[in-house]
């Protein structure tokens, strides 16, 4: 039997709630990092974070349906607002990159996404808001992929969705492996140079 | 905190135990599999498999010095002797290879493969025997790409280390994400046209 597919069903977070009180939702979202520092990530459930947010669990599940997709709201907020560097070269924006990703994943955020991963491997739940959040950050290096295939550094019949899922490959392994350490110039130039 | 690092220390298989006893070492992985196969990864325990196998705690021990390791050999035994294609053609090796681990992985060993991954990421014992791994399919991957840049497929100042860690995480990415269904061949012919 493999993982738990995502593709099946989609998770949307219930933004309208989330816009109706945007300040609940940062106190709960702050609450949830407050338990996920004292307790781990496997502390981080539904009962615990209403217990520090001093709010419902109705509420909670409101704007995050599962326990799941709250985990990656909170390494979302850990990570703040993140947008890929525009340095005008496709291989320095893949080196700025994971020189980011890897500088902030050797803190505790590295260990939050590691377990996400890890849960994500038999909780259907975790799976799915992982994948959302996979989705997203294809997305964005979509952007980054179209500036490059206008400038003619990344060839045309590239399709960007396999572009940007060998990136995110590269990224990920390096977490689960262990081996942050590396520089991402040294990942960055055969990545720009095999899809020149 | 990242997730532990395998890189400080190394784990050896008593090879020479194993050697004095190879039935007794098909037994006791044996007796892995069958209480993999009732309990899940999860069950794969040390005292489990010692009361299935009717053995000692301290022969298994022997053997495999951590549940780490004695959970990647019964992966190793479930997945059986597989060597890389040599079709030729680098990029029929690596369409060859995805098919191939991709079909296999859709069945239990995908599940506790991507279990071993997860374990990993908070159990240092299953991070350094999975790393052990690793580097054994990095190697058997050098040979294939040494073969390829003989035959001019693969660039001259391509670093082999580099490549092979690349196609592991690729295949390791479809595996966590749950995505095995994608055609060996669509991945295979950018990571070959990428390194030419």
């Amino acid at each position: 039997m493999p993982p738990p597919s995502p593709s099946a069903k989609t998770v949307t977070r219930r933004s309208i709630g989330a816009r109706q009180n945007p300040e609940a939702e940062a106190a709960i979202l702050s609450a949830a990092v407050t338990v996920l520092t004292q307790k781990g990530p496997k502390g981080l459930t539904m009962d615990a974070v209403a217990r520090e947010a001093k709010a419902g669990k109705a509420t909670i599940y409101r704007w995050w349906p599962t326990r799941g997709a709250l985990l990656v709201a909170v390494y979302n907020r850990i990570k703040g607002d993140h947008r890929h560097a525009d340095t005008g070269r496709f291989e320095s924006d893949l080196a700025t990159f994971f020189d980011y990703v890897f500088a902030f994943w050797r803190g505790d955020a590295g260990r939050v996404f590691a377990l996400i991963i890890a849960e994500a491997q038999s909780d259907a739940d975790v799976a799915l808001a992982l994948d959302a959040y996979r989705l997203e950050r294809i997305a964005a290096w979509k952007e980054v992929i179209a500036r490059a295939q206008k400038r003619g550094e990344v060839r045309a019949n590239v399709v960007p969705d396999v572009l940007a899922n060998s990136i995110i490959a590269v990224a990920w392994y390096h977490l689960i492996t262990g081996r942050l350490d590396v520089g991402g110039a040294q990942l960055a130039a055969p990545i720009a140079a095999g899809w020149a």
